[in-house]
């Protein structure tokens, strides 16, 4: 081993692998209270994407909460830390030429200034679905709602911790009213300016 | 937005994607002592895959220190959890179908047992960069073991915080006697059933 081989960084870029995998790589942040329609989005668009064979990969509760997060409750400082960690990693997915779509209810806009400041606001578009509260409420997929009323979950946006509805969104999808279909199209075309 | 549609988990999964990038996806664990050749072998090693047009990433202390763990200190404790940490987004970018190379110090056995408790066995190798504390400390590359000794960095490896050799690693790599091309054939080989 010679020492002054040594080397300091990488030899690989980013640029490397996207040009390896003829893509380019930046991170959809899709935010919005619990029920409306991150993940459901999330994981249709990303169908839609791996289809047109664009390497993509989905972050979101399920995959960080249970692994890289674990270690942290839904207290304030606990959700901003959770948000932080995962602007850094899907910073390093970018580093490796991989597209991201993170879906996480984020309700803070220091919070959403905080992913922009680690990612860089070139490398993310931001798009806030727009649902009220009442109809998340009804929805209440994975009956959240009701146990937070109930104070079985503690700090649950909307019900006992605050959502502040973005003040200047790259996109808002209004998944209240529009059909599934066009709100995965509506972020598509706008991320991809096709159509 | 129809809440019967609302899917449990991504409809695409790490076999999809090892399909479309045409490689299997797995983790080399690169540790030893500072000064032990794991980032150079790592970057040579990355490169040559590269070069293979296998989609491979890094990680490091350069860029894991520097964003992901940059709250954490070098405790014990904290080592831990840097490299808890560093598990869990190698676990990440396997699920997205891409082959990581991981380099970090990862002192202690219990350490390397969580870690592999985490990817799961099959899903990482472990490779020991074996070189004498004798010799790191006398390439000294980054100038460390020298602050080390002049207690300017505390829980130093080797210096001020112990290094465990490993009981059973899968592929041990003499670095302090073998040249750096030899080093790195060696790993590919054994991680690669070629040659």
């Amino acid at each position: 081993m010679h020492t002054s081989l040594f080397p300091t960084q990488s030899p690989i870029t980013r640029a490397d692998r996207q040009a390896l995998l003829g893509q380019g790589a930046f991170a959809i942040w899709l935010y919005g209270l619990s029920g409306s329609g991150k993940t459901t989005i999330a994981y249709h668009l990303e169908q839609q994407l791996f289809h047109e064979k664009i390497l993509v990969y989905c972050l979101d509760g399920d995959n960080i909460r249970n692994g890289l997060c674990r270690d942290l409750s839904f207290t304030q400082a606990d959700r901003t830390e959770n948000l932080r960690r995962v602007a850094e990693v899907v910073k390093l997915f970018l580093d490796a030429g991989i597209l991201c779509i993170a879906s996480f209810i984020t309700p803070k806009e220091s919070d959403r200034a905080m992913i922009k400041e680690i990612l860089g606001s070139g490398n993310v578009i931001d798009v806030y679905l727009q649902c009220s509260l009442n109809t998340c409420a009804q929805r209440d997929v994975k009956q959240l709602y009701k146990m937070a009323q109930n104070n079985r979950i503690l700090n649950f946006t909307g019900v006992s911790s605050l959502f502040e509805p973005p003040e200047q969104p790259s996109l808002v999808i209004d998944t209240e009213h529009e059909s599934i279909e066009d709100c995965v199209n509506a972020v598509y075309r706008h991320c991809f300016h096709k159509g």
